[in-house]
This record gives C-alpha cells, sequence and structure tokens, in this order.
C-alpha cells in the first residue's frame, strides 16, 4: 500500500530514502531548511519540495526527519508548531538519539534507522540494508518492508550499540584504508593495488568469524616485524600510535583477555 | 614452461603457493620441519614431501622458503648447506623481510611476496593476487606471471613499507570487525547483520578514494554523537582508547594535517 511521506532535509540519508521511498511507489514531498541541497533531488525524483515548512502538505501518512544529529530536535519542534496536534508517525533516521525526543512533541512517534554508509552519488540495493525500527504500532514497520527484506525492532538503548559497532565496522575500517593509502604515497604505489587484499578480507568474515579469519604480525605475535613496522612509523607518531594500539588489542583478544 | 619448484614449510602461505603453482602446472614438491602440516597438502595435491631436507630435490629450478619471517634465517642457512653452491633461485615469501638475508647464502636470491590474506581452507582466485617480486634476473617474475596477472618489481625497502599498508588495510580493518562483533554481544545481534554495511564500505573505495567514501559521526565532527559513544565505552578502557584515538585521525585527516 503506498503512502504519503514527506521526508525533512536533504543530506546522504535523506536523498538515498527518497530513492527508496519513490522507488517503491510512495508519494513523496521534501522540505530542507536550504535550497541548494534540494535541487538535485527534485532533478532526479521530480517531487515537491520546499523550505517552507508551512508548505507541506499536513495529510502525510509519515514524516521522516533526516538532518544532523543535532539539528533533529529544532526541527521536531518547528514541525510539531506547524503540524499542531497529528496522527501521523514522526520519525528520525539516527542512530544515536533515542525515540523520546520525539516523544514530547508527537502523539505517535518514532525511529526507521536503516544501517548504511551512504554517499549520495552511489546507487544502493535497498532490499539488502537491515533498517532497525522503534514505534508503538507497525506504520513504520510496514513502510521498511516495501523497500527491504531486512527489517528489525530495536530499542533506543539497543541501537546506541548497534550504531558504535557500526562506527567500528564502517567508519574505523575505512580510516585503514586511508592511513594504507597514506602509507602507499611514499612508494608511489596507488591504492587500487590492495583491492584484492580488501575484497578476500571482507569476504572472509562471511564465511569465518572476523577473530578466526585475522592474519598477520600482530596475531602471530611476531615481535621482530611488529617492531620493524613500528621503527618504519618513527616520523609519524600518529599513525604509530594507531599501530601499536591495535596490534596489543590483537593480541590481547587471541588471548582471550577481552570479550 | 613447467618449472620444478621446491617449497620449504607448509603454513597458509606455503600451502596457497603449492595450490597455486600445481594448478599453473609445475612440478613441485615439499619440505616442511614437522610432519603434521604437510599430511593435509599431499592429500590434497598429491605431491612428494618430506621432513628431511637431504631427501629433497637437488635440480629444482627454484627453491621458495616460506615460513616464519623469525625461521627464514635458519631454514635458509640450511638448504644452503644441503645444496651446496647451486645456480637454482632460492626465494622467499617475506613482505617485511630484505632479499639480503637470502644474498649471504645463494648466488641467485630472491623475493616472491603475494600480497593476500590467505587462510588454509578458503580457496582463491590466484589470478587476482599482486605479486611482488626481487631479483637479479627474471626467473620469478616468470614464474608469477603463470599465477596471476598482477606481477609488480619492488626493492626491499619498497617492500616493507607495502607490507606495512596491507597491515592497516586488511589486519587492522579486520581488527575493527571484531570489535564490532565483541560490541554487538550485549544486543544479542548476529555479526552478520553487519555484513551489507562492511561489502559497501569496501566497495565504496573501488570507485572513491577512502578519504573521500567517509562518513560517520568523526568526518561530521559531530561532538554529541562523538562523546555518547565514548561515554558507551566506560567499561572498556581498552576499546575507548582505539575509538579516541581512530576519531581523532579521521577529524586530522579532514582537516589535512596529515598526508
Amino acid at each position: 500500500m503506498a503512502n504519503k511521506i514527506v521526508l525533512l532535509g536533504a543530506g546522504n540519508v535523506a536523498t538515498h530514502l527518497a530513492r527508496a521511498f519513490s522507488g517503491a511507489g510512495h508519494e513523496i514531498a521534501l522540505w530542507n531548511r536550504s535550497e541548494a541541497a534540494l535541487k538535485s533531488i527534485v532533478a532526479e525524483l521530480g517531487c515537491p519540495c520546499t523550505t517552507d515548512m508551512d508548505a507541506l502538505p499536513k495529510d502525510a501518512d509519515v514524516y521522516i526527519i533526516s538532518v544532523k544529529d543535532d539539528a533533529v530536535d529544532s526541527v521536531a519542534e518547528q514541525l510539531a508548531h506547524t503540524l499542531g496536534k497529528t496522527k501521523a508517525t514522526v520519525a528520525h533516521t539516527a542512530g544515536s538519539l533515542p525515540k523520546s525526543l520525539l516523544d514530547k512533541h508527537f502523539e505517535n512517534a518514532g525511529v526507521i534507522y536503516p544501517m548504511q554508509t551512504f554517499s549520495r552519488e552511489k546507487a544502493l540495493d535497498y532490499k539488502e540494508i537491515p533498517f532497525f525500527i522503534e514505534e508503538e504500532d507497525d506504520v513504520l514497520k510496514r513502510l521498511a518492508l516495501t523497500v527491504s527484506e531486512h527489517v528489525f525492532t530495536l530499542t533506543s538503548e539497543q541501537r546506541k550499540v548497534l550504531h558504535l559497532a557500526s562506527v567500528f565496522a564502517c567508519n574505523f575500517a575505512n580510516h585503514c584504508y586511508t592511513i594504507a593509502e597514506d602509507v602507499l604515497r611514499q612508494i608511489d604505489i596507488p591504492f587500487a593495488t590492495l583491492l584484492p587484499l580488501i575484497k578476500e578480507t571482507t569476504q572472509k568474515v562471511s564465511v569465518l568469524s572476523p577473530r578466526e579469519a585475522q592474519t598477520g604480525p600482530a596475531v602471530r605475535e611476531d615481535d621482530t616485524v611488529l617492531g620493524r613496522q613500528i621503527h618504519l612509523l618513527d616520523s609519524r607518531p600518529d599513525l604509530r600510535d594507531i599501530y601499536i594500539l591495535m596490534s596489543n588489542s590483537i593480541i590481547s583478544y587471541k588471548l582471550g583477555v577481552k570479550s
């Protein structure tokens, strides 16, 4: 069943949700504080959009606030003022923010958190993305199921932990790639040379646990190589600190001190 | 042209090289200090193998020492003693060890370093694996080209830097997955839930540089989320230290302080 959905925001997450919901046949409208970011979405999807919250449809089934965490509260307050008393579901998309932030403004508040790393330009298969829902009824769950095959229910406390795990698995793993690229610059080897290694590293964790899949000098406790690599980073104390902390952590996990 | 190759060692790298060279039609023989590790390779490939170095063929074209870094020197010494003066190419497979380690024992020494994360059980497409070669002639280069489409020449100094980069891109990225799995255990969410996120994170770096691909609270400098996530790790100072160091490093790279 098609819903009428209003998206508030025009960042990476909002853009992809607009694409996903539009692709699933829902009627969507967009609001954003500034006009610039809206233009490319309108050009792509042709949906109505505005920078004037009062011009938004008042009869949407679901309003989704997808702005920077710091701005969710003020956008929610403005939306509550605009809509007045409403039976519509109003949700945010933030992994780290509680549902209670919206409960104070709306009768039917919720959270719809798509766990993925969204870059505006890169197309995604939305069916694969896990959506984590928090709500009193099942409006958001049914909506998410029109887009994804992987929809779960979590409390705000559980979602915080999930979001933390995703920062390690995505942002920090990606930062390891950034550092590798930086290190390779010294010997003029392109980052792309590492792609088969990176691909295999991630394929392994779909068949082995990451602990079982670990290789390299730290898990072998090969002190000679560890010492030599630390020495290579003498001129980069920032990277040397990361190298030492990560290697010690790998050894601790291996010895079962942690977890 | 088929070569006669002797592999010394029976660890993950030696096992995969045995498979790769055997699959490319070369004649191989294996030596390992202990018999246990040899058995599964023999069962799989049916090649001659021994724990007695004196029983190895003396007329092989290439001898490849693929043992723990700490053991390369002593195995090389023992092999030099066994072979006497030889024109055969003798190479090791270690990213971090110089070619000079073998130069003192052999007239034609070299290095053949396959950059990949090798787990014994997991099949690999050897064509994709980059091989980094160091030698005076082109014996190892021609051998590697029978297995892989990506063969490069590097000096020992360059290879050390490459190996360091691979530790960040593979071992440290994988350790971020281990930590994510550990964090998820608190809320009984299986690690597999993160796989679409992990897959997308790695796919992004084949089209964007990892710096451009970065997302999350650190690169957004979202101090509210950063503070909340650090607080979530109060009971795990080991992970809190990693969280803070990685987040600060992401911000430094964004601001262009590094690189």
